[in-house]
């Protein structure tokens, strides 16, 4: 590659991926397997989990060092909670190649990519949101697989030329991924509706649970699938839940606002005995879901 | 066994199945494939349904007649949603022998068994309730399994005898399911919380995204594994679940309401910056499903 230009090959390109957890780790272990760039690097807190992700092949070298990562990468992919990501790009900047792509997995877009746009100009920064994971979280649950078939938001900011954010499209489908490209604005409001709303609809019912249960514990004991699954995401990683929702806070808190009116236009249907709007509603949810679910 | 007094032998035992989808067919698969009783006779609205589970060896014998069904019956199992369980209560007294045991598998207890509770003083009834389910329904997809290990509460009325519900729990324990015993009003107000709470709230996140994917449709395009959880439950049988909630008003309503004051405090602490709060009611809620989710 040219120093000053962005490298155009990803076969050629060294791509450091920053946090080795789930989200990290998957990323550098697809890359590594697919064999889609020519060097993955690892950066992560303690020596022993890059050594780990070493071990598994997932990364060519690591190091506990930002700056040392920073210094022959290509690509730079951030992949820790929204907070750390913030973080992380107020210090990089004087270590960055020209021309090296900073990507990121972070879960909301505006707050990083308003962060990515103070990068120094040389730079091309595009924010990114793998619309996957899991409720566990780190390296030993981490797998090359875990991108197949999944959306890959790509956010370009204004200044993402439009070379980077073809590079950054090679690197999502090289992992196996499918990449929509969004503008931070968009996604924002998007993932509150359908990703941030789920999750406080599953707080919120092991709460009330919690505060009916002090009635008669007995309901745990008659806990079944429905609880299961209506509240499996209120198992998610609580740093990375509250970074979320302080970076997205007025799309969630309108998120929020609608879902209380649906429940409790629900239960002005039940109490005033409105059976047929009643069953409107659960028809249109039903009907609904069967068209967007797969 | 006598002409007046209840069948003390499991084994020796003619069970009739009224209903036979999903979870009659499940039933008396398992009272089949188990050897549980000695025979099982099946009552469907359609002569090709209990064909099918003839067919399939679930049962030995059908009928679409109810009358017919119950003639020889020493167990009755009334397996359809709760307002035609109600509506088959009506009519199946005068039918029924002496010493049978009348049960069902039906979601909410209080309203079928005051309905049952009016049956003629010769007769047991027992009210009944897995704690499992699906949101596909049908004879298609039961399954002999389909109780294996889950909570099967039995809800004894007042009249109910001791032998009755020892064979009850014979039938429970016979079919791989674990019997709980809880009188009508504990078991609604506890699944009310945790099954039908779960539904309501499923319904209002597919309804609330359905409003605001007005405004960008987007959002569809990245349901991942979160909203499709969180929502499952709003797939389950829409006849099934308006019964439930009718039968179930008054505990449903204060389970909404609790959760609709737990969804209200998160977006509070949202709104007001109130982190430290927020991120004590998100860890409440995760440590809790730990406790209680195996």
């Amino acid at each position: 590659m040219s120093e000053a230009g962005i490298v155009r090959d990803l076969a050629n390109a060294t791509v450091t991926v920053v946090g080795l957890g789930l989200m990290g780790g998957s990323l550098a272990a697809a890359l590594s397997t697919r064999r889609v760039c020519r060097r993955v690097l690892g950066v992560a807190r303690r020596r022993v989990t890059w050594e780990m992700a070493r071990d598994l092949r997932f990364i060519d070298q690591g190091t506990i060092d930002l700056a040392q990562g920073m210094a022959e990468a290509d690509i730079v992919v951030l992949a820790m909670p929204v907070g750390e990501i913030l973080a992380a790009l107020g210090e990089i900047g004087p270590w960055l190649r020209p021309g090296c792509l900073v990507m990121d997995v972070g879960s909301t877009k505006r707050a990083i990519c308003a962060a990515m746009d103070a990068l120094p100009p040389a730079v091309q920064p595009l924010g990114g949101h793998p619309m996957c994971g899991k409720e566990t979280s780190g390296l030993s649950v981490a797998e090359p697989t875990l991108y197949q078939d999944r959306i890959f938001v790509l956010a370009p900011l204004p200044r993402t030329s439009p070379e980077a954010l073809d590079l950054g499209r090679s690197l999502v489908t090289g992992i196996g991924a499918r990449p929509v490209v969004l503008d931070a604005e968009r996604h924002d409001r998007a993932v509150a509706a359908i990703s941030h709303l789920p999750y406080l609809l599953a707080v919120s019912l092991v709460n009330a649970v919690g505060e009916l249960a002090h009635a008669d514990p007995v309901c745990w004991q008659l806990a079944a699938g429905g609880f299961r699954d209506t509240s499996r995401v209120a198992s998610s990683d609580l740093q990375m839940m509250r970074d979320i929702l302080a970076s997205n806070r007025e799309p969630v808190l309108q998120a929020a606002e609608q879902a209380q009116a649906q429940l409790g236009e629900l239960a002005r249907c039940l109490r005033e005995d409105d059976m047929p709007a009643l069953l409107a509603l659960l028809r249109a949810a039903h009907d609904r879901r069967a068209e967007v679910v797969r």
